[in-house]
């Protein structure tokens, strides 16, 4: 029986027989001195939405997708951390944390209490999501913060202290002063950043390092910023956990085989060692957790306790239960001068050909929808401080969640699966749509037959704190309209005719969506120009008219063969714009400021690399990674129209088959505005294609150019250049890309050319004077970064899908050297939020009788600096109010502008009496002062800065003047002390 | 911005809006009368080694392999059962159960056992692992059952009350009358029958019947039967909730998307309604759960709560949270008279061409290992016994433990994977190991160089209650040797050449498992006729010699080419075997008997069916499926040896060239020995090989042959052919392949032909007058069952890896019509309990002066009637001994030993005095005659069967006889007024 030897021989020597009993593991340790300390800190990383949406993450649906459930993580966590009281746990994204703690009873809510006031379960970072810092607006940051820590700060009394952006795809500087050092964070760690950069820090050991983020905060907004060594998972090593996951499990039971508390404990302090040797100071941190895990999270801290136990029982390292919180202390306490990290970090690539900056414009429509839906926010919650806050109707509050939602580092990046995408679009539709319904209780379309002696009243309100002068466009079938003004005097207005690109678009999207056809078809734009009182609004009507002297003006309708006319000019005001014979764009010219420029602007596409061959790196949702690039040709048989009129000249252009352009010059405006139509493109070559307009001048940029930081502070960027780094350049193109949020400039010292969007997308100047836009991406490939699904976006009619169709704008000028801040802050701002509209219909009588026809919120001769908005006017449950101002200019943008601001808050709110104010921290979660007085001071090496940090001073509550600093934003909490009714407004 | 329309168009019906709140689940549902009751009865499932060790799943190690951990099935279950006192749940592998509960503190110990207490956590089935019943002996059966039912009484004071074989590969009688009825368990719930018997029943509602599986106990050993209609998952529908499973969860909370309770309420409700229509009463079993799941166990109750609640709230039907229990009594309040089941449900196939009657023989080492480890328990207890039982040296526990688990119905049965194999053999091994230090402190080789005078001493016990006369082989160097008995008479001995075959062999498997070559070969084996008086040993003494006189008897050699003697006769005795011209077996014959048959013994292998092609199933570990049969042929040139001597006669036969063959025939014996060495089976003309023996004779069979069931029962086969179904064949060889664990015969009026087997394997008969064993199985596709491995069993030998042989014996004998039990029975007890044997080493003086040479524990004059076998003699921790007799014939069995057997236990235990006697169920955890009262008493449909059912009565006290009838195991403990010590025998 030779075989059955085998056994007898291959006895491995076993422990002393005898009953096991258990092992009570000491976990109690603390930080040694002395040692080193490694902090194992439990986590867990739960997109709120990626694969699946969110509510399916929640609850474990569809899991056939992906094997994940948030339930499940919270629901087994509380039982683990009671197992034994020196395990902790942190946990992010409250919107999540949220859903479960609405499902719990009273036990299980006293007992997280418990748990989170002993610091046994620590909610930090605390925004609703874990926002993305690339695509997302500051102010949409800052909300969502606010809604997170608002939640925490009520339920649980606690501020969070730390940052915790692990996976957002490169870091931003507003992320770090304002969304960090604002907040109140002591910290803020994450990891991805430049495979070059990590690798050049591992070196010089400045993964931890003070981030000074603003140019105009100074030291004043630093933080401690800890770069992960490799991933936010656990160590190298084979330290998974989950239930099924085939790390060795630590084998301490000597009746059963394949006891391993030796090789496991050899390979934790390998991998401590490791890590310390990359590390200032005694301590590292494990991270030990990753998505979506601790689904069952005894499965991890049964390994961790004996880890820990065993580890400190082999006495080399001490291993101890942290926090995030518990190591930034024993940073802290370390008394270490730290690296100073200024700017940020973008573009983040994990590869040499991997630039993570296609999702700058990926999905550029939910990019757009988040935008509109974040600036329609912003004005809703001012209708709803001055209606009341209902209390069992509609509220904004929806809008705030589904908002907060998008702004998710998978959500308005781009980086979702499409079902994910249609679940955000749909809940900011929801949020929408029931917002519609606190302010509007009639909305017929402006395509009424005005023939039956009906009119159209339009309610426009501005919720900039400054009068505003706009243009208006409605649609309308008639072509004799009159526009009057709520004061009875006609307004001037033009018809102009809709382009058929538009209207295809309009009828193929009903059609889609609503499964059946729109009806007749408006014949023309109606453009009028509006004057709307700050914080307030004004009224205007549209009736159709039979009197020629009044009747609003046709457009005069040109068009063109490129060669016809070699010398085409548009614009009825200061600025021009002049044609070729070609029938491209070839000078700007301003009669105001004399700037005259030579200009090209037109379209190409980059070919996707499809990753097939020996290097699979696709270009895909995350990745740019282009394969060529192709010049899109103007076909010069397709004649350019131009339309004119008395309020704007319009050139309309078939770029080709699937791109057409509307170029405007308002008469009023000194800028250009273009609208473009691009798609569906098309792929039946074979090849993926990313979208990009360029504007090309001779201007002499060495190089240089300016991308706005998360919508707020102006960065310096150098092609193929990284001031803290040096960068070995792979990718040309991709490798110098950035986030636009706000816009883009370059300058050559005598003008400045500025270009700014409507909503996220990435740009670059790839060339000196030229600045170039990504505005479509249509891709064929997965990129492999997990999403699986290549970014190939579809509308589908009877069955028949094709590519999405974006439409779009963004808006250029040419200042003088040293202006461009002025029109890029205020005009900023504007396209930030749009004049709001809301349509009622006039059936005889006289409106005005019944309507308050004009209002503005503050006093009637009071408007708001220049250089200061108006963030944040929002009536909480208790009445109170939260205010938050932002000083718009940085230190030194602009010689007047970047000077100390007030607000005169008596005025703001004329009809009212402040009771109560109080100045919060930037998420409104604790008092300013209090706030300012616990952060950490971090030191950082090298000689101190000279800095002159300007700050406004405390707000005297007599005098309730609010003074900004450059880029200082101020939030607080107001009490009147009488309430009003809005009802009398709308 | 036509895309973003998208979500405002797909908006679905939300519910009220408002905070959401804790929702209460009403789980509290009992049995409704009047309404389909749904009885919910969670329970995972987990097997003690497959894909990997017992000890790996334990863990959760390996889980690159599996993901599984049953450590996190039994934390997690404990708060889960904790949170709602209407949960519930079963846990069946004691083995696992064990493992867990001794790292386990008092708080969770105390905790568990409230849970237990209260009904909540019921531990059935209750052996160590849920066993084979094809491949697994009935003693194992009882012994690893008794092994898990202790265990569960001393911890928990609770008896197991229902049997629970849901995996299993096709069921046995032994397992419902005698593993079911005679352990006192009131139903046995399971689902591997044959897919058409499966149809049959689902159409005539008979998937729960009154299975009566011993003719001798007729009704006396009744038990309800239940087979799932499908499998022991989860109906159909999507019911699996394990995490990461994508079954759609239970989604009630309204402020969520995706609310799904109505659909999924409807999926329950039309799984039991489908469920109900083939099943009798209005109580069906819906099992919740399947193979390791519960790895996080609140993952399944949460979504079963909310399926109760919904479910009994919607109305149609009532579910509740239930066990097997609780549904058994529900079955049985309904009064209802069940169909009648009888014999067992082998073979077993999940599809035409898929039966499982392949691992009757896979890995046929192991299955011998497993029966050699098996006898050598029965034997060395007793030992232990005689002993008294060590504290803290070794003891047969640990082989008792490895053991039960070597019984699991992927271990023994050859189905699991070869490291896990592995794993089972070195648990023997170490068992094995610590029982030899138990009673033999010196055990030098055989192999001795007795030219120094040294002299071998051979203990020889005799585990069986009778004295026993058997032929003894030892290796040795020396060829003039002489062996005295314990009286030092001199014992006539026979030296045969060891074959060629043989000693490659061990040379072979020393070098792959002990690293290094054995020494100088030996030359001889030295056979002797031992006689050993019952439960007791006898010593013989072997030493060289010059004297000519008594020296053992050299064999004669004669080799024969076939052709050379057309005639060729052997045997000493009665029994004649006769040899033709071609070398082959032709005529057996008994003069005693005066039986004669004419015979062909040969060998032949089926081809193993790859699986390749439009027909996947490929022949593996499980199913055996033959793609055609191969006769092998001997090549004639190869001579034919025979050795002959005083004792035995020897026929060596090198088949071809990897099967080798010896026929034996004793002197004093009436049966034919057949030991083969087949393998390394060649597999370089890609076919997968199953090789059989056939024995051909020319009787009249009438298709029908007889296979025990379990080793215990003979049940009646006849080919192509099932009793209470009417079968399709499809496989007209694998369908009729039974599992044969004692013996198979045929028939044909006038006489018996019966093989034994000396391990598990498959036969058939698959012509009329023919008994076939498949001996090996050398395979190269897996099956598709799970295994994943072909089964491909190697050694290894310096990298070079060749086809696992096999060697063993099996044994044959033709009796007149009537006679064949008797062999059948007593030399079948024989071969499960082989003499054991322990060796010393005589240096001068004289053995006996310092030893006891012979021995019986029982009276001397005394031994158990011919039909009663000492199934176990074992001491207890508290000194008490557990003591089970087994009547070995079956009712009408044999016309003399059928009858009822007396065992007068004062002359089984001459030097002691019985205290106490209490007579136990099978397992011994319980009194029997509790056991008898509590048991539920199914009515079956029909008359009432005329039965005489002959049982043993009580036993008196004072005359201490215990009574057995047909078939009859009964099981005491037994407490002494005295004990004793052992030391002075061993």
């Amino acid at each position: 029986m030779g075989p059955v030897r085998l056994a007898l021989l291959a006895v491995v020597a076993l422990a002393a027989a005898g009953e096991a009993v258990y092992i009570p593991y000491n976990t109690s340790a603390g930080v040694a001195a002395g040692k080193l300390n490694v902090h194992v800190v439990p986590h867990t990383h739960d997109d709120v939405g990626w694969l699946k949406t969110v509510d399916q993450y929640y609850v474990g649906s569809n899991n056939s997708i992906q094997g994940a459930c948030v339930q499940n993580v919270l629901d087994s966590l509380i039982p683990a951390l009671l197992k034994d009281e020196n395990r902790k746990f942190i946990y992010v994204e409250q919107a999540f944390f949220q859903r479960w703690w609405r499902n719990q009873n009273d036990m299980i809510k006293d007992t997280v209490k418990g748990l989170i006031s002993s610091g046994r379960l620590e909610l930090i970072n605390g925004g609703m999501c874990m926002h993305d810092e690339a695509t997302v607006h500051y102010i949409d940051m800052i909300d969502q913060t606010t809604l997170g820590h608002k939640f925490i700060k009520e339920e649980f009394g606690q501020v969070p202290r730390i940052g915790w952006q692990i996976d957002p795809f490169g870091h931003s500087a507003v992320q770090a002063y304002l969304l960090g050092a604002e907040v109140g964070f002591d910290a803020f760690y994450f990891f991805r950043i430049d495979y070059q950069d990590r690798d050049t820090r591992k070196g010089t050991k400045e993964l931890e390092v003070v981030w000074r983020g603003s140019k105009s905060f100074g030291s004043s907004a630093d933080i401690f910023a800890g770069i992960f060594p490799k991933n936010y998972e656990p160590p190298p090593g084979d330290f998974y956990f989950e239930v099924d996951d085939d790390s060795p499990v630590v084998q301490d039971d000597p009746l059963l085989f394949d006891y391993n508390v030796e090789e496991r404990v050899n390979d934790f302090v390998a991998a401590a060692l490791a890590q310390a040797n990359i590390t200032r100071t005694n301590h590292i941190m494990f991270t030990m957790g990753t998505d979506f895990k601790y689904q069952y999270a005894e499965s991890w801290f049964r390994n961790m306790d004996k880890l820990i136990h065993y580890v400190n029982k082999d006495g080399r390292i001490n291993a101890l239960y942290s926090t995030p919180s518990i190591y930034t202390d024993a940073k802290y306490a370390a008394n270490e001068q730290w690296p100073l990290k200024t700017n940020d970090f973008f573009p983040y690539a994990d590869n040499p050909n991997a630039y993570w900056t296609g999702y700058f414009t990926s999905r550029p429509a939910l990019k757009r929808y988040v935008r509109m839906m974040s600036g329609y926010y912003l004005a809703a919650r001012q209708l709803e401080f001055f209606k009341g806050k209902s209390k069992s109707g509609p509220t904004t509050d929806y809008l705030g969640d589904a908002l907060a939602l998008a702004q998710h580092h998978d959500a308005v990046t781009g980086t979702e699966k499409q079902h994910v995408a249609n679940d955000y679009a749909k809940r900011l539709s929801i949020g929408y749509t029931r917002c519609l319904l606190l302010n509007v209780t009639f909305c017929p379309p402006s395509e009424m037959d005005f023939s039956k002696g009906k009119g159209l009243v339009v309610l426009v309100y501005n919720s900039l704190g400054w009068k505003r002068e706009d243009i208006l466009r409605v649609p309308v079938f008639s072509d004799s309209i009159v526009v009057h003004d709520s004061e009875g005097r006609e307004v001037e207005s033009q018809l102009l005719p809709i382009a058929s690109a538009s209207l295809n678009i309009r009828d193929k999207h009903v059609k889609a969506y609503l499964g059946t056809s729109p009806g007749a078809k408006p014949k023309f734009w109606l453009a009028f120009p509006v004057s709307v009182p700050p914080l307030g609004f004004n009224t205007y009507f549209v009736s159709s008219t039979k009197k020629s002297a009044s009747v609003s003006s046709k457009s005069t309708i040109y068009s063109s063969q490129g060669s016809e006319d070699s010398n085409l000019q548009v614009g009825q005001g200061n600025l021009k714009l002049q044609y070729n014979a070609a029938g491209a764009l070839s000078l700007y010219s301003d009669s105001k400021t004399l700037i005259e420029a030579n200009f090209e602007q037109k379209y190409k596409y980059y070919i996707g690399q499809d990753g097939n061959g020996s290097d699979p790196q696709a270009s895909g949702a995350y990745i740019f990674r282009p394969n060529g690039t192709v010049p899109v040709k103007t076909d010069s048989q397709v004649p350019l129209t131009v339309l004119r009129g008395p309020i704007v000249d319009e050139v309309h252009q078939q770029i080709n088959s699937w791109i057409y352009q509307i170029t405007r010059v308002y008469k009023g405006k000194d800028y250009v505005e273009t609208e473009f139509i691009v798609g569906p493109v098309p792929t039946d070559d074979g090849n993926g294609k990313e979208v990009a307009t360029e504007i090309v001048t001779n201007m002499v940029t060495n190089k240089t150019f300016y991308t706005d930081s998360s919508g707020r502070d102006f960065i310096k960027r150098i092609r193929d250049y990284r001031s803290e780094w040096k960068i070995e350049v792979h990718q040309p193109i991709a490798g110098n890309y950035y986030p636009v949020n706000l816009g883009i400039y370059v300058e050559d010292g005598n003008k400045e050319l500025s270009v700014l969007v409507d909503r996220s997308v990435g740009g670059s100047s790839i060339k000196d004077g030229q600045i170039e836009l990504m505005l479509h991406r249509r891709l064929l490939h997965d990129d492999g970064r997990g999403v699986a699904e290549a970014l190939d976006e579809t509308v589908c009619l009877n069955n028949q899908c094709e590519g999405l169709i974006i439409e779009g704008k963004y808006y250029l000028k040419i200042d003088p050297q040293g202006e461009g801040a002025r029109w890029r802050r205020t005009f900023g701002q504007e396209i930030y939020s749009p004049l709001l509209l809301a349509f009622s219909e006039q059936d005889g009588g006289n409106w005005a009788n019944s309507h308050i026809p004009k209002f503005s919120a503050m006093d009637p001769t009071y408007s708001l600096p220049d250089n200061v908005a108006l963030l944040t006017l929002q009536e909480l449950e208790d009445g109170s109010v939260l205010l938050r101002f932002a000083h718009l200019y940085e230190a030194g943008e602009h010689k007047d502008l970047s000077a100390l601001a007030s607000v005169d808050l008596k005025r703001v709110f004329p009809d009212k009496k402040i009771g109560k104010i109080i100045e919060t921290s930037l998420s409104a979660n604790q008092e300013r002062a209090a706030m300012e007085k616990k952060r950490l001071k971090w030191k950082v090496q090298g000689p101190e800065a000279d800095e002159k940090v300007v700050r406004g001073g405390p707000v005297d509550p007599a005098k309730l003047v609010v003074e900004l600093g450059p880029m200082e934003i101020r939030t607080f909490i107001v009490s009147f002390e009488r309430s009003i009714s809005g009802e009398q407004l709308l």
